[in-house]
């Protein structure tokens, strides 16, 4: 059966999970969710897709999952790949998961949809100020950890790259411009490079403007 | 060996370790973090103890974890308790876990450090206000999740109630009133008559306010 992972394409956090299973090559087809007319806001997706009103949602057969993080460690179970090479890199590996939700994604992702999805007199500058100076940060213990080293954890390609650079491959501005953070950017690009990689706009259907025919409708 | 654990009383995060090391009856010690006169900012820490500059960190001979979640569950691996009875539950607790990082603990966290750990000119009303306003949504979830449930995941205390309970018991004020989520405070109340439970005061020596002397230095 065709796993399904309902998602849109301006939601970094689905896209840890649909370039999970782009890379690791399992057959998977996208389940859109109106996020921008507020899908994930309703009564009906939080009764039958997902309690915590949160994308993405992968189903396969009678498994339900939720959590990018917790997505990625069942394909990984499943295929053997991406989950590290040892115990130590597996705890390595969730440690930088959780990092990124805490520090990391979750704020580039608020900072992002205020800065772009929101209506411009409905920014709030305050919010928007405070959370980019605390991305700066982040950026920074990330951009450090990569000097010389190709992956985050070990020698390899593991789940803790395809978590952290959930936010950082999209156009819309959020203050994080590549060239200011020299070794987050090689290892973007060396990413990118990888087989099975794609863009998140590429591999999931795009949500915004709200109201716009979607891929499904045309 | 005795098992030592960088933290400090403040710090929810650790709380979250701390209990969990209390809980399984393991042997540990807190090492006090000077939190409020920048030790997690300094050099030195982010050389020796934990390069992403936060609390808690596990020592345990050369084992050195970070990530509270990650701690909880190397714990459950020795002892074979809190972990999930099954891999299905395993699943939800980190679900949980993840859930807790990016909507709970973070938020709520930074919402009570600026409202009570900076001065008060210096407090961001704005941001106090829109956090403020997210973390209800974390509650609501977290109490409909409650209603008809002794604990989060399946029929027993699971990390996943030692995670989401981390900022929960703090006497400062951060907008969360416990009779306002009655299925939250009926489960805090539960969670604190187990056995090897502690308030995070108890557990951990306080930092603030800076510059007065501490419990190691008294």
């Amino acid at each position: 059966m065709t796993i399904r992972l309902h998602c849109f394409g301006e939601s970094g956090h689905s896209y840890k999970a649909a370039l999970a299973l782009s890379m690791q090559g399992v057959d998977w087809t996208p389940e859109f969710i109106d996020f921008f007319n507020g899908e994930t806001r309703s009564d009906a997706y939080r009764r039958d897709v997902n309690a915590m009103g949160e994308a993405p949602v992968l189903v396969d057969g009678d498994t339900h999952l939720t959590q990018s993080a917790v997505i990625q460690a069942y394909l990984s179970d499943r295929t053997g790949r991406f989950g590290g090479a040892s115990l130590e890199e597996a705890r390595e590996i969730l440690r930088w998961q959780f990092w990124d939700n805490h520090k990391l994604s979750s704020q580039a992702g608020m900072l992002r949809f205020l800065m772009n999805f929101l209506p411009e007199e409905k920014r709030p500058t305050a919010v928007i100020d405070f959370t980019a100076n605390r991305l700066r940060s982040a950026y920074a213990v990330l951009d450090a950890h990569l000097d010389g080293r190709d992956w985050i954890v070990g020698d390899a390609l593991t789940n803790a790259d395809l978590t952290c650079c959930g936010y950082l491959y999209y156009p819309e501005p959020f203050g994080f411009v590549r060239a200011d953070w020299p070794h987050i950017d090689a290892w973007l690009a060396r990413l990118s490079e990888q087989p099975g990689w794609a863009h998140p706009y590429d591999l999931m259907p795009r949500a915004f403007p709200p109201n716009a025919p979607t891929k499904e409708a045309t």
